[in-house]
């Protein structure tokens, strides 16, 4: 186990003390490669990692213990084919040491319902909950190497951006500007998480597959993308128009531009992230347009594309150093077109930075 | 919702019935294309399909309404970020009409933790299990549309194992016979679900990542690999070597030939899994290599690469006309090679037919 891993190993046991955790499970994850840098073979076998105060180990399929070995010194605690997991979970939890009466335990939001259920079976008096306020807290806190990593992968989701408003031209369908950005993408060693391309009315649709419509003059466009490179993820939402902009787009732009502004001010270590909502949802509101704002503010950019913190309008998490977020605000009017801007932000010396360097500017072309 | 829904839907009413379900619970998963035709935008964001005998509907995301709309008509019970899922869930739970005093509950086994205690914790008098019985059995029995749909998947991955074994050189690595057989599946309209490709020593890890190791003289080659096309997926294992045989391949070989065929000998309607398991792991046993077979016989294939029957020693699932499923026995000799011959098969007029054309013979290279 390296430094960094034995580092977040501790870092979680000082947060289980914190918060009365006597163990922490973990399926096939973002989380178990954070915290051990594995990516099992994921399919309906259980794959278990276990953390208690004195204790880590991983219930496994025996057929992938080989070739998990090769990635971490943990012990495992196979199980085999024709016996089942049962007899191997039940050594895994007595070497964790806990006490089996009434464990305060947290589980993997993201885990199978099969897996979720085994782990609860075996441990009937159990309370539990997720891992928001330890495992996802300190993934939410990002090093320096994290920063890194993440403002790499923004600047080149900015070029990647830029080749996409480039492809536009009329008759181009909303899937071929995709495929330029996909394609932009993998010539720069990047893998795409998503892209979606929105024309005109489909704007106005918050997750609208992009499809065959293709563009025509006095369309608003939408770009929403995002790729990952060196592990970590990207995520950019600019807008655009071709040829004349659609009655109203200006002065959609510039309050949204002002959203995220508000939202980047209020954005600071010892903020409510319900605080940062508020401040985006009040600009928009006071122009008019609260009930077109149809979602939160943000989420949470690390290994995940979307993982605490989430910026929403009933969220207590307290900001803090290192924390990186979107700020997405949106207007969507529908059969007419919907805008959104959404920056990527980091808590750091004290104030919001923006990975991003692609102005916001609404893009003309043709 | 079109007639194949609509049948689907009837389908599993009378197994509902018929095993005394009183609600059926399906997250964004492959359950949730076979019965709806929807893949929703997999996120935290809780989607849910409930179907009880009198209703069918979603828990959905507001700003997903729309663009689910277009895939299916059953009703949504839409909720806002700021406003959580609980009240919308209550209200669809009461529209499916079931008494929730004590309902027995069918959980998709693959949904979110997140997700599944939500359900728990609002049924908290439901007794549950997974869609085994119901889902699950349903699509472990194939219609024609899905037999011809899996056939031609198998045939095409005929072809790209023919090209992966025509790539073989004296130096080429693992990683680039994959990059051959991945290359040839995008050329043909596929999208790769897994190629795992072993040479020498690496065959006798069952799930061993498919690496740097270069191909040399005398080594033995395994190839496990497997796409999707028309929505439906291939998955077939071929073993050969490179100049001469290492010791005991021949033999190895011949006893896996004989495990398939005694498997596909057994396999008929009204047989259990476990007998189709015991038969293939008997003849392995009587050869003397029973502890060098580490796994299970095989598995289902339908929408998912893994599903429902398993065919494993303790299953008492009883095979039936349409059942589509791995029989892959494999020999493991730590530190020399591996082998496993793998095929699919769907039980069809009364007998186990192999989907692939291609014969199971050694492929000697070079």
């Amino acid at each position: 186990m390296n430094a960094t891993l034995q580092t977040r190993l501790a870092n979680l046991r000082a947060r289980m003390a914190a918060t009365a955790t006597d163990l922490v499970v973990i399926g096939p994850s973002s989380h178990m490669l954070y915290l051990a840098d594995l990516s099992p073979h994921g399919d309906e076998r259980p794959v278990l990692l276990m953390i208690s105060q004195s204790f880590a180990g991983f219930l496994m399929p025996a057929l992938n213990v080989d070739s998990a070995r090769q990635h971490t010194d943990l012990p495992f605690f196979p199980w085999a084919d024709a016996d089942g997991p049962a007899d191997a979970l039940e050594q895994l939890i007595a070497a964790t040491g806990i006490d089996r009466t009434a464990p305060s335990i947290v589980l993997d939001e993201t885990m199978r319902a099969d897996f979720t259920l085994l782990v609860l079976d075996t441990l009937p008096g159990a309370s539990r909950r997720f891992t928001n306020d330890t495992v996802g807290y300190l993934r939410s806190r990002k090093d320096n190497a994290e920063y890194d990593a993440l403002k790499k992968s923004a600047v080149l989701n900015d070029a990647a951006m830029a080749a996409g408003f480039a492809a536009l031209r009329p008759g181009i369908t909303e899937r071929e500007v995709a495929t330029a950005i996909r394609d932009f993408y993998k010539a720069n060693g990047a893998t795409t998480e998503f892209c979606s391309v929105c024309f005109g009315p489909n704007g106005a649709f918050p997750h609208h597959h992009t499809g065959e419509t293709r563009l025509a003059e006095g369309d608003a466009v939408l770009i929403d993308t995002g790729a990952r490179i060196h592990g970590y993820p990207s995520d950019m939402t600019r807008v655009g128009f071709y040829g004349t902009a659609p009655e109203g787009f200006g002065q959609i732009h510039s309050i949204l531009d002002r959203a995220v502004e508000a939202a980047i001010a209020a954005a600071k270590p010892g903020t409510r992230a319900s605080e940062v909502d508020k401040a985006a949802r009040d600009v928009i509101t006071a122009a008019g347009y609260g009930p077109n704002f149809l979602h939160r503010t943000g989420h949470g950019l690390g290994i995940d594309i979307h993982e605490t913190p989430y910026i929403t309008a009933t969220s207590d998490t307290v900001l803090e150093e290192g924390m990186v977020f979107s700020i997405e605000p949106g207007i969507y009017l529908q059969g007419r077109f919907g805008l959104r801007l959404e920056e990527i932000v980091i808590i750091r010396n004290g104030v919001a930075e923006i990975l991003s360097d692609m102005p916001r500017t609404a893009v003309a072309v043709g």
